[in-house]
Order: C-alpha cells, then sequence, then structure tokens
C-alpha cells in the first residue's frame, strides 16, 4: 500500500511524498501513526551531520504515538485499534553490553527513526517487541510525548535523585522541563535555569522555578535556596553552552552531575574541583522499557501537563515548515506532526 | 623542650633545625615520631604552590607512625608507648559539608601538614582525635605506609569495585600501585598502565599486571583482556599525564572512573563519550577513620608489601636530600624519614 510521508531529503531539505509500505512481516506489527515529534536529533539529522546514518530520501522520527493497523505472522497479546507508542530500540543481543544487560547501549544499536525507517508517515512497520501499551483514555497527541518523558524518566532515575534533594537543571528545552517535572514528581524541590525568557515562561506555567541562567546572582541564589551546601543534583541539558561549568560551580559537595545535553566538542572539565569536592558526572543515554512504562503513568496521569509543552501541531505535508520553526527556535517547545491529516488545506487551527 | 625538625623554608628549600615543642595541650597527645614520608603533596610544597596555606619556615609531613610520648589533660584511653598514626584531618564540624557527614571535605578543612605543623620532626603535638591505634606487632616504618594506603581503600570504596571487576590503573607511582593491591586485594582482576619501566618494575614486583602507558596496543591489549568489553573500572592516578582521555577509551558500557590525580589546570574531556556510553566519573579526595583502618589491617596482614614500596629511609638531617631526589624522581618509590635518628653521620645503610 502506499503512505503519505515526510522524508529527509538532505541536509536542510525535508519532502512531503508518498511512498510504498509493505504488509508487516513475521514478527511485526503496522501502526496508523497519530501524532510524531520533532526532538533535537531529528534537527541534527537535519543538518545533515547524520549523513553517515540516515540515507536520504528517507523517513525519520521516533517519539510518536498511534493505533495498531496491521498484525503480522506470530505476534500475539495485540489487537487491531489498540493504542501504543514505540520503544525506537533494536538491540543485537550479543556484544559485551547486550551481555551486561545495557540494550540500550548496544555497541550495534538500531535506534529506529535515525539507522532505519521512522514514524514521520501515516503507516509504519514495526518489530512487535518495541511496542508499549497505552492506556485507551490517554489523547494520543499527549501519548507522542510519553518517548521524550521516558529520556526524563531515566535521566532522574540514573541521577539516583531522592526526595528533598535540592535539584538544579539547566536548560529548560522540552527534556529539561520534562526532567525538572520528573524530578518533582520523585518528591525533589527543583529550579530551571535557561538564558531564555520563554522557556523560562514555560517552565513557570508547568509549576517549575525558573531562573535567568545570564544573570549574575545565580550563584548567590543557589547558594541562598540551599543554605550554602549547593545543590546535590544538577543535569546538564544545555550542551553547546556552558551548562557543565555552571553545574560544577553550583553543585554540594558529593553532588551528582547528571550529562544529559549532547556535547558534539570536547569540554574542558574543572576536574580539581570534581576532585576535592568528590562530585560525581553520571552519563545517561536513552531509556529502558521500565521508563516507557514510567513515563507513560506520568502523561497519563497528568503530571506532565502535556497541553502546555506542545506549541503546535502540523500536518505531515507541512513537516518542512515544522522544521524551520524549530531551527528558528524561538518561541516554541515540542511540535508535533499530525500524521493522520496530510491532505488538510489549511490547519492554522491546529496551532496553539 | 626542643626537638629536631625539617622545615619547608620557601619554594625548593628545606632546612634542618631544631624548633621548640610545647607540652600537649588539653586534648592533645604528643608523639614521638618514628618515620614519616614524603608525598606528593609535600612536593607540591616544596615548589611553593601552597605558600599561602603553608607560612615558612614551618614543619611539614601527614603520613606518619609513632608512638605516644606524652598526653595532655582530659585525654582518656592511650598510654605512653603505644603505636599510632594520625588521621591528618581536623574539621569545623558546623560547615554544610561536615553536616550532611562528609567531615573530610569540610569547607574550612585544617589539614595538618599542611594548614598546620606536620610532622617531619621528632615530636609532634596532634589532637586526640586523630590518632589510629597500630598493632604492637607492626613494623613502624611499614606503619608510615597506612596514610597512603588509606587514600588507596578511599578510592577503590568511592569506586564500588567488586570481585571479578577488570579494573585498570592508569599511573604506578604509590598510589597507583596502593590502588591496584587494594582493588586486587577485593577480589578484581588489576592491571597497571605506566610509562615509566622503573615503576612497572614495582607494580609487577608486588604482583600486579604493568601494561607500558606508552604501547600502541594498550588499547588492544585492554580489549583482549576484556574480550571487547572494555575494563569496568579505572582510576586515572597520572595527574598532568593524558590518562583521563586513555580511561575513558579503555571503561566498558558504565564504566566508573575514579579521579585520584591532580589536576590544576583544567582538562578536555569527550563528553560525548560519557554520556552515550553511561560513564560514571567519581571524585575520591582523602579518607574517613574506616579507611585508616581497613589500611591498618592491610598493611599489618602483609596485603601491602611495604618492603617493595619504600625505597629509602633517610635521617632527618637528610630531608632536604630527599625532596631532591624525589624530585627527580627517576628510581624511587616512597622515600621516607627517620625522625628518630636525626644525628647519624651516615645512613647509606639504610638505603635499599
Amino acid at each position: 500500500m502506499s503512505t503519505p510521508a515526510a522524508l529527509y531529503a538532505g541536509a536542510g531539505s525535508v519532502i512531503y511524498a508518498e511512498r510504498e509500505v509493505e504488509a508487516p512481516k513475521s514478527g511485526e506489527v503496522q501502526i496508523e501513526v497519530a501524532y510524531t515529534g520533532i526532538c533535537g536529533t531529528d534537527l541534527h539529522i537535519y543538518h545533515g551531520v547524520t549523513d553517515g546514518r540516515v540515507d536520504p530520501p528517507g523517513v525519520i522520527g521516533h517519539e510518536m504515538s498511534g493505533r495498531v493497523a496491521a498484525i503480522g505472522d506470530g505476534v500475539q497479546g495485540w489487537s487491531i485499534g489498540e493504542a501504543v507508542t514505540v520503544m525506537p530500540l533494536d538491540w543485537c543481543g550479543h556484544c559485551p553490553a547486550c551481555v551486561a544487560g545495557y540494550t540500550h547501549i548496544c555497541h550495534n544499536l538500531n535506534f529506529i527513526g535515525i539507522d532505519s525507517t521512522g514514524a514521520m508517515q501515516a503507516r509504519w512497520n514495526v518489530s512487535e517487541r518495541t511496542l508499549i501499551r497505552l492506556p485507551p483514555t490517554l489523547d494520543l497527541s499527549h501519548a507522542a510525548l510519553v518517548e521524550t518523558t521516558a529520556l526524563a524518566v531515566h535521566d532522574v532515575r540514573r541521577a539516583n535523585v531522592q526526595a528533598g534533594e535540592k535539584v538544579v537543571v539547566i536548560g529548560s528545552a522540552p527534556v529539561g522541563v520534562l526532567i525538572g517535572l520528573v524530578a518533582q514528581s520523585a518528591g525533589a524541590d527543583v529550579v530551571v535555569l535557561d538564558l531564555d525568557p520563554f522557556r523560562r515562561g514555560i517552565a513557570e506555567q508547568v509549576g517549575l522555578r525558573a531562573l535567568d541562567a545570564g544573570a549574575e546572582d545565580v550563584q548567590a541564589s543557589i547558594d541562598a535556596w540551599t543554605a550554602g551546601a549547593g545543590a546535590y543534583v544538577a543535569f546538564e541539558v544545555s550542551g553547546p553552552g556552558g551548562g557543565v561549568a555552571t553545574a560544577v560551580e553550583l553543585l554540594a559537595v558529593r553532588g551528582r552531575l547528571t550529562l544529559v545535553g549532547i556535547h558534539s566538542a570536547k569540554r574542558e572539565m574543572d576536574l580539581h574541583r570534581f576532585f576535592w569536592r568528590e562530585l560525581v558526572l553520571v552519563g545517561a543515554w536513552l531509556y529502558g522499557r521500565e521508563d516507557f512504562e514510567s513515563a507513560v503513568d506520568l502523561v497519563a496521569n497528568g503530571s506532565i501537563p502535556a497541553d502546555l509543552l506542545i506549541s503546535r501541531i502540523e500536518p505531515l505535508d507541512h513537516t518542512a515548515d515544522a522544521f524551520a520553526a524549530l531551527e528558528n527556535g524561538v518561541g516554541v517547545m515540542k511540535i508535533f506532526i499530525d500524521c493522520q491529516a496530510p491532505a488538510h488545506a489549511d490547519h492554522e487551527g491546529a496551532r496553539r
């Protein structure tokens, strides 16, 4: 059958086209995709930096929601019409990381939506083992936030955040805000830092305290908040910004810094401070099934106010515009693509 | 009374002199010092970099052994002649780190032997609470290795080394070798890397495997040893060397890098690899009483072959020569100062 799709066609180019989708193979399920989000990794792809992994023109996208539309041979326990999201990981099962139980860090990981065909299309075939069941009452536009929330759940779990701990999140783009919300739901006392007033405004709307990362008195504010101790936990979610250095300054003795942002260049670090304050730096990458299951609960029970984080929903044939808007980056949090509605002439009504 | 002492007298200068030592005050004990070691921190002092903390001319030295020689008012539970070492830390008890239980990282820490008078003298007054009891059978020259061993115990504890884990120690100066021995005594499988053939030779003599850190096939050797997984734990004990970058390359997915070496300059780090392999960096600084108590056991039961690590014992009036020999750095591990024998004319017989 034919499906409408948005395809990454090379650096800076996303095109809308019809493409063939086969029936699901043995062990696969075909999903009728509802919504697919665009994340920072998709923007990296859009910049052409992953062209060795993505073969243009190709369908990308890995944060989504939808319903089971067709079921391949040998797949049991799933019914047509069931609401699902996908954990977009396919691991080899035999490398040292898989054998050690860290399948999400598989040495040969197929990250679905980058290394293989993604979800920015109306129909998508995936392996049965990637499926995550959604509660039937969960709005599918909210459910497309589950994958990003699973990242945040994993990050908070890696940081071993405890109730009552004072936590600083550096960067309040969507993952930063979600980390703040997940940490807060775990009982932590959270402050988010960002340079951008729009993103700080969103953080405040969802119930987090936000400070201007560029203000001169950040250190003094954190000192006052923590009675001179510093924060027990920091999350570096700013990537190219100076977040690592800021975090190292703001952490208490024995504080833990969780590294979430993508650092493509090497960074200078004050290892002496790491040493004598016995700080801990923890890398946090992707997620596992338990993170997805917690994320489903948090989105479904309203701990994650999804509506406040979804800036716009664009139809599939406007995907190029959505990439351009995120590239611009001003005044947007999440943009979702409505993969059910490719042919609408005017979708301004979907703008929020 | 008067005591012979070696005094740091400014950058590059150590002098031998008599100085006055008062009777021990209330809560203090006077120790008849047997042996005092010279460590990397003492060399930093010798280079003048801590002149803001050390007030020359002043007695330095903080790794030692001795016997109780006099007891101040209010001190209970100690007898004249008992063998002791000292945990050279005096903390404030009321800063956030102390309140959190991390007294060794006290914001106002008095590191005895740097911030206050040290052990390179025949008589030394210390607070009762710094004393660590030694078994009467333990050779006092071996006992002067307890403080350095306590560092290694603390480092291995911070790394949470488990039996059977493959551990790489980068740098086989005394602390590196001691970390290797402590990790091995905890059941780990240890490889030590160093550029220096003398230090590698010592590592092998004490029963550790040693590889040339400058060899082209280090990565291949570690890959072969770990069946492609990488090491679970690395200790960076090389300081200014490229040990951090090497460790990050050699670690397995979820591997832990413990930072022991002193990095006075900022270092470039490959945070991307930290992130996607979920590595952990752990700062390890000084020790606590339980580390000292474990260290006493390890030195006393022969797990630490002290004789092989003590290159030379020099009399107190040759302390300047000992600093010069360590400054040169070739062919020496630990040098101890014999504080009992300041007036011997010729100590060549003590050279090992």
